[in-house]
């Protein structure tokens, strides 16, 4: 199945230096690999997915803003994690500058708000729709270009942030009409795994990098912890057993137990408060969501880390049902990142939605309308006289917000009403000689096919009444 | 006079790599100089143009797509013309591929038509908004990356297709309030201009070169020859005074005079039924402006020529009447770049409108409406029990389509309905300790300062009850 949606996307089978196009005649112009374009259709869709991103955040009170697409290199680098800056897009620019394309938005969106955070009203709440980019193997759901509705909730340390942006992304995808059926948010604490990790004994190098290799464990298996062993030796089996039976952890009540037994023995002689407060925010957010009615739509799962380096607490990921695609939407606390980009700290929570992924499910599940072009009105106009008198009532209607069609060029008229029912247009205005002598212009309803007649300084009315009743 | 939409633009004299951010401490990761990030405010003002830019392509019929924000470097190559070659911002992507961010959208529109010609309706009428990026000096209405709404209508030779897009510029800018006393514009014809030159003695590089000198004249007066005269070696005065001449061209009768004159007198053997052609054009092109109501805002004007290099005939830009501003719009028709790019030819004009000048003139006119963020309803919540009954009704309320917010901890009441006037909201929804164990709710009005209460069962109705009454 081809979706739709990324119909245009160019993938790097096609050789898109020396690739023939459509006429068969070389071209050297094709889009990049993995590079995407509109057509009209396309267009709609995606408009149809913003749309409905825009109007959850809207009811939620978050604020739109947007950002540059090129930011210093600086920006990224220690800040997204290693992957991610692998697959940067970068360059010198002609000032000299180490420049790269944005691949996510979440540093961009600190440095507005650490800026102007001192002026900013309490929670900040924010929203953006936009494109980003990365350099790497293209596979399904994933090209090099790719936009993200992101939002974020700044100011807010406790987990009642958590609440309300885990409330925006079910949201985001019910407005679809996608269900608990389709998806559910896996829920996870990378609070949890430091705390278990250190009291392991390993120190935050480490930690950082099993964590990644934990991210990647149940897609590559044992492979993960290649990149963990090249740099730090071999892991003791029993301790690797451990932390995998911590992934497997998929209720609060397994959770629980195992705070309340195993972590606080290894916390031994430490307080165990912090495991305390853990537990009570745990619950909050839990029971938060319960409350919005959010329950079906969540599942503990301490198998998520998420591979971004900044996160620091609860983290989410959103997958559908079935287990067929990509993670659909992925987000947690990042409270230390304003901080580390030179302003003063800010508790923060974020995630994002791709529209990749996205849109694949919403195909699958045959939730997209289908977007069909079509004007309100189509002028069929005689000669030339005809078409001085019908250009003045087409510039009028289009002043008043109908959309008009009209005939470029002289063409028969048998062959306009046929242009008429392609344009999708309701209405068709009939510009002859007959009622141009007449002072009149004819209005046939292109569903009903039934016509009546005009004075011509009435047509603005009557096209507006004729559309109010219903079209 | 700073105006808001670009309240955010870095210009060079701010130090990006080591200013100093708000906190007085030192960031390193500023925007880019000439690169904008648009907080809230002025996200809403800028959503404002282009939604009604959208709604005015709309009502002409024409549908919008979208393309690639990287393209490879070749299709700007002697497609754009020097100067803009000149201003990419251009790098060798990781596959070792020559690549450019888009400086502007009509090569890349045009291998999009070009691609699926065979497929489209005629005539193919299109629109886009989107984000270009130029390194250049930074200066008023001119930053290093820009918005432009561009429009294009493919498949149409005639004059027919000047007027639907010159109406369609017009009321791009009229849409907003913009009237005759706030812009105009100015339109021109390459195909005379060669002509002439050629009928001189001029070969196309020549014509070409000179065409470029003409274009910067009215900016730079004689030094725009320079580029000219140090490739080509200095012009006759005589010559460049008949040149000049041509430039003041102001009216159609003296166009016509100039067509039936000195233009058919340097013909001379040939027939002029080419000329005669071409005044033709523009009487078809004039009489179809006339008659959708336009004359008032179209001034013929030699002086525009156009800087690209890929046009080919009639070419038009909007300027603002006090000419205290650059360029809002320019366009013209360019009938042979689909053959360049390797497809079948194809006719085509377009236009754009750049989005920075032309906030500039919607902010100095007044015609910008201020925006105000505001939800419709802020729930007022006692404490922990009372939270989980509001959790219920403000996801039911949010799915419902209404913006709902509140406190996200515990806050006394009396700072809640502060809270909940900054929110903007028209109505409060209180859940007290009291109304709950009544298993109500009450809804405060916050515009007449009134009160209700309604069954826990009824909120929703209720709610939308009130906005449907006008709030």
């Amino acid at each position: 199945m081809r979706p739709a949606f990324f119909a245009d996307v160019t993938f790097d089978s096609r050789p898109a230096w020396m690739g023939r196009n459509s006429n068969g005649s070389m071209a050297t112009f094709q889009t990049l690999p993995g590079f995407r374009e509109f057509y009209p259709g396309a267009l709609a869709r995606r408009n149809h997915i913003f749309r409905l991103w825009r109007q959850a955040a809207r009811t939620f009170g978050f604020a739109e803003y947007d950002a540059p697409v090129l930011e210093p290199l600086e920006l990224y680098k220690t800040k997204s994690g290693d992957e991610i800056e692998a697959q940067l897009f970068t360059f010198t620019d002609k000032g000299g500058r180490e420049v790269a394309l944005r691949p996510e938005m979440t540093p961009t969106v600190c440095r507005l708000v650490g800026e102007k955070a001192a002026t900013l009203k309490r929670p900040i709440k924010w929203f953006s729709i936009a494109e980003f980019y990365r350099y790497e193997r293209m596979q399904k759901g994933r090209g090099r270009c790719f936009h993200q509705f992101n939002a974020d909730l700044f100011g807010e340390p406790g987990p009642e942030a958590e609440i309300e942006l885990i409330a925006l992304l079910v949201q985001c995808l019910c407005v679809f009409g996608l269900t608990e059926q389709d998806f559910y948010v896996r829920l996870s604490d990378r609070n949890l795994w430091f705390f278990y990790l250190e009291a392991l004994g390993f120190d935050e190098p480490r930690t950082r990098a099993l964590l990644v290799a934990i991210d990647k464990h149940e897609k590559l298996g044992d492979d993960a912890f290649k990149g963990y062993t090249e740099v730090y030796g071999s892991i003791d089996s029993r301790i690797k057993d451990k932390m995998l039976a911590l992934t497997q952890v998929r209720n609060f009540e397994h959770l629980e137990q195992l705070i309340e037994g195993a972590f606080k023995e290894l916390a031994k002689g430490e307080t165990g408060e912090k495991l305390n407060n853990r537990l009570a925010d745990w619950k909050k957010l839990l029971g938060g969501l319960e409350a919005m009615g959010l329950a079906r739509f969540v599942e503990v799962d301490l198998g998520v880390v998420r591979g971004l380096a900044y996160y620091t607490g609860f983290v989410f990921e959103a997958f559908d049902r079935k287990g067929e695609l990509r993670a659909l939407a992925g987000g947690g606390r990042y409270d230390n990142l304003i901080g580390k980009l030179g302003y003063a700290d800010l508790p923060a929570v974020g995630f994002a939605i791709g529209d990749m992924t996205f849109d694949l499910l919403i195909e699958q599940r045959g939730l997209m309308p289908k977007f069909v072009e079509a004007v309100d009105v189509y002028a069929v106009i005689g000669g030339e006289a005809e078409r001085r008198a019908a250009f003045a009532d087409i510039a009028a209607l289009r002043a008043a917000g109908r959309s008009v069609e009209y005939p470029l060029k002289e063409v028969a008229f048998g062959k306009q009403f046929k242009l008429a029912a392609d344009s999708g247009a309701k209405l068709a205005l009939i510009y002859g000689g007959d009622e141009l002598a007449r002072g009149v212009v004819k209005l046939r309803d292109l569903t009903e096919r039934s016509e009546r007649e005009v004075s011509r300084a009435q047509v603005v009315a009557a096209v507006r009444e004729f559309f109010a009743g219903g079209g």
